[in-house]
């Protein structure tokens, strides 16, 4: 992705967050993580996060989803003496569909991204509106995508190791290189 | 404290989360914990509390505090193989004055609640505004105490075993026992 793109998706997630009465400072706002995973379609596959604080004993994160968005499905596998990091997603705002292991719903109610679908193998449903929250326990493979009005998620978890979460999708890089703009 | 006077505290606090953006479930409303800390007081020492997730992992809680209301002196002492709670307080809307061990202020902002001075030790301040945060370290003493406006706060931490909080005064009961209206 280029310095110019993530500028610009900084800065609509700081605005994004700004509606729903969440306050940034300027340093968070410019610490935003713009994550398009190394697939060049932001707006297809993508997230944004704002990491309050990650210490070896937890962590606490806010994602921002622009409408529709759709995180692809990973896992995230033990690390050391770590058993992999289990989180919760509250829905603070808009609304997220969660898709993980187990029975599959007999029609989900998104549509997978064309580009990535055979990546996407988990299908049990769970729909989150503001004031709703699911806990996903270590090494469940999941994937997300935001309704119509985006989403906003409070990621409450242990210690978050993201440079070893387990893509399906075998072209993602969860951390690829920032070009700078010519 | 009354059954009464609880439900009337959690009314007041999941209205003061409503304005400020901030959607609870009807199961999570009456969950609401209202901590009066058996000193009979709670406007002057008092605290309003929402768990939303306390595994052996972690934990995430909001905290509501009315205007000028304070959470007495106390620390988290290591529990079993725990280290004791590290936690994160996060100021989403109002002004929070956070008190732990250190260098002292010279005139401290507030005003520490008649009844309980001499139970009020650690004098290091901290002010947060919306935005802002401070981590506290297991096994520190701290107090805090709510702006004009009240304060929401947002607590990411390790495990919450809050039956083990040592209070600086011996009069605190953590969990003390709720009387049933006559």
């Amino acid at each position: 992705m280029k310095r110019s793109e993530i500028r610009e998706a900084q800065r609509r997630t700081a605005a994004f967050l700004h509606a729903g009465g969440i306050v940034l400072t300027q340093q968070e706002i410019e610490a935003i993580e713009v994550a398009g995973f190394g697939l060049g379609q932001l707006e297809v596959q993508g997230l944004q996060l704002i990491t309050y604080v990650n210490t070896d004993r937890y962590c606490a994160k806010e994602l921002v989803m622009f409408p529709g968005q759709t995180c692809p499905e990973h896992l995230h596998p033990p690390v050391g003496g770590d058993p992999g990091k289990m989180e919760t997603f509250r829905c603070r705002a808009g609304s997220v569909f969660l898709y993980v292991e187990g029975k599959p719903a007999p029609a989900i109610q998104v549509i997978v991204p064309a580009d990535g679908e055979p990546y996407y193998t988990v299908f049990h449903e769970i729909v989150l509106h503001p004031g709703e929250q699911y806990t996903i326990q270590p090494g469940v493979k999941h994937w997300f995508q935001a309704g119509a009005e985006g989403a906003v998620i409070s990621e409450f978890s242990s210690t978050s190791r993201d440079e070893f979460d387990i893509f399906t999708d075998p072209r993602i890089e969860r951390i690829p290189v920032i070009r700078e703009d010519e």
